[in-house]
């Protein structure tokens, strides 16, 4: 990270620039080989929109202009938190133009103004997966959304990822089930768990009126996590049934059968999966580092059926997922988990022995470019040990030497130096 | 553009964003081509940076968290309006693991609370390249931009660019030869003459306390444009001759030998271009459409000598341009300049002929994009009628049929329907 004088705004050195600017364009890549369009969205939304998609308050950050008075509360912007409520905001304004089901990606950059800590930032990069019907959405996107992230993160070189499944409907279910009716109050609390642990989110469930013997129950239930469908007898264990539950359960098992591309090892269905956002519905997601759990979620997302509903009462249901780029690279970035070798993309500095040579020099890098090798020309006639330390400084791997017709490189790693020929040369990728 | 409520805040339709996502990624490699490495700055600055960098305080947007107060007015943040200010400052903190001259790019959103009108946004992206010196910078980089500029702008589906120089040191040095010494003030008027008009900016000036005299030939002087070195001759017969107006005619006449890459009639050296900013020190571009020069500078930028000073007193010298992409953007998608002819960037769209038939179709999807291709499976085994007309709303040129392992591609912009293998098939480009 480089330095930089306001907490939770992090900025990258230019190695690490390079390394997201790779890994950006990768995700976009995949992303886009699965038919997801790019879309962007303006930064700011009003605040009454922000505050209804669940943001709580004191998170958000307010947009004036300096001599602006406030204005009515209605028209009051504040900069949005995540890609989700923009999204369907937008979805809503262009419905007559869009085609459905509309399958769109989002990278850009959120705010959300919490108390800035290891691994959490005031300002960051999500990229985004949705998929929004009219009317209906097929339980189909349920299952290509994982399937697309695994295919994601597999292509990108971070630590292996396990992605976890629930459905709200299987856990809401079951709490209606125990008797509980304040749901959301308790999934707000179980969501908690790997944070707070057991003992603290029993006696937050105890606080809001749950019943010791059910707090348990949840607790329990909570704990069933499975690599393949001996998770149904699990539950079938507790003895509840409710139509709310089977339903979940048979969403849960479609959408399973279709992730028979992700290996056993990197996917689970993990009834502790609950996510804190209210507009969850249905089947929902969390992904996590196998081998850094303790970093918490790398991606999250869930299906969405009412986030979106026209005027005419129409809904426009919805499931997405979401990377959170800037947390994984502050995390990878700084147990140098991700390599950072050069400080430039340039391939080959050409050397400059004369001002008199300098038209030369365009020459022949306008060729070298024209093939695709990003070539920069030393800026000044400096000596020529001058000249090969700055392509050391910079991790230019070549430099390139010219005499009349006669080219030749040197490979500064290795120090060996060879004829050259500004029509075939290549850098190698080593 | 898309419907949004929020004027100002630009947003493009699904077929729009998919061409601004090509042209940003054309525009990413033919800057890496160069040796510009990518960086990004967060996006809020403090205000009093904002104001020394001579933005007017009323078009800053202020930041800060809904229920914060305001804190010591040093510390109040608001977004940045351009990407050379937090650039210069980005620069100066990471001094000392930053190898110099260093040479970057970032394209980022910016935010300016002007007057929202044709053209103009309150938040656009802008493509910036600059480079930074550590005590001095090579006049070399003064050249090195127009060339890149241009071949930027060359490589995209945009109308042809021209190009115009200046030198701050020629006009200053010619203001200073009249007498005048509010030169500032005499800048910032002559930088209005496309806006305002010759007899418009003839009176500001002699408001300002210019004499009628001298007026007359600042604007006369500001005629002066030329493809070639005859603009010497033009300056000469004024009569007026200080060691800054040699000292800028000897840059410009250097920057302008190396500029051979450039065809005649898309470059020029024209006196008018002041550009508004107090910054600039030398060299100063401006870029405009060949046949939309009412759509102003679509480009701009110079040299700055001063704008990061260190606390010993080193300076830290730079040159840039920035490309207003999306002012750009915004024109061309409303003339219908940028062909916009699908809504995804998906090429071939599977069709499912029974629930059965999916995990055959999700296996013939991963073989078709793991060679690149952009594959979708349609949703449901609805009627085939309705899964073409899906491609067909969204531009998607190609359908797969599959029955067992006998595979057909239907063209459906010609009808036309062959069979097809999952190893050798490719989309055509037409």
């Amino acid at each position: 990270m480089s330095k930089n004088d306001i907490t939770g705004f992090p900025e990258w050195s230019p190695e690490e620039c390079l390394v997201e600017g790779r890994i950006l364009d990768q995700i976009r890549k995949t992303f886009e080989t699965f038919g997801y369009t790019r879309i962007e969205t303006r930064s700011v939304e009003p605040i009454s929109e922000l505050v209804r998609g669940g943001e709580t308050e004191k998170e958000i950050y307010v947009v004036k202009r300096l001599h602006d008075d406030d204005g009515d509360e209605s028209s009051r912007l504040g900069l949005h938190f995540d890609l989700t409520i923009p999204f369907a905001r937008y979805a809503v304004q262009n419905l007559n133009t869009l085609s459905f089901p509309f399958k769109r990606y989002q990278i850009q950059k959120v705010w959300r103004g919490e108390r800035p800590q290891e691994g959490r930032f005031r300002e960051f990069y999500q990229a985004d997966l949705d998929v929004i019907g009219r009317g209906q959405l097929s339980l189909w996107f349920d299952a290509e959304l994982p399937l697309l992230l695994y295919e994601t993160l597999e292509r990108l070189p971070f630590p292996k990822v396990k992605i976890c499944l629930n459905n709200r409907k299987i856990v809401e279910g079951f709490y209606r089930g125990l008797g509980l009716d304040n749901i959301a109050e308790v999934l707000r609390r179980i969501d908690k768990l790997d944070k707070l642990g057991e003992r603290k989110v029993f006696d937050l469930l105890t606080e809001i009126g749950v019943s010791k013997e059910a707090a348990t129950k949840c607790l329990e239930f909570s704990k069933i996590e499975s690599h393949d469908e001996t998770f149904l007898s699990s539950v079938e264990s507790f003895g509840i049934k409710t139509p709310l539950l089977e339903e979940g359960l048979s969403e849960i098992r479609a959408v399973w059968s279709l992730l028979r591309d992700i290996p056993k090892e990197q996917k689970s269905i993990n009834l502790r999966i609950a996510r804190g956002l209210d507009y969850y519905t249905g089947t929902v997601y969390e992904g996590f580092f196998l081998e850094d759990s303790k970093l918490g979620a790398v991606c999250s997302g869930g299906r969405y059926d009412h986030l979106a509903t026209l005027k005419s009462g129409e809904k426009l249901p919805g499931v997405g997922v979401s990377i959170g780029l800037t947390r994984i690279l502050g995390r990878l970035f700084s147990q140098k988990k991700l390599p950072t070798v050069q400080k430039t993309p340039t391939q080959v500095l050409i050397s400059l022995m004369n001002e008199e040579s300098r038209l030369e020099a365009l020459s022949t890098a306008k060729k070298l470019r024209a093939r695709g090798i990003p070539t920069e020309i030393f800026h000044e006639p400096l000596k020529l040990g001058k000249q090969i330390e700055y392509a050391s400084k910079k991790g230019i791997p070549y430099v390139w030497f010219s005499e009349g017709s006669k080219h030749e490189v040197k490979d500064i790693r290795s120090g060996e130096q060879k004829p050259a020929s500004i029509e075939t040369w290549q850098p190698s990728s080593e």
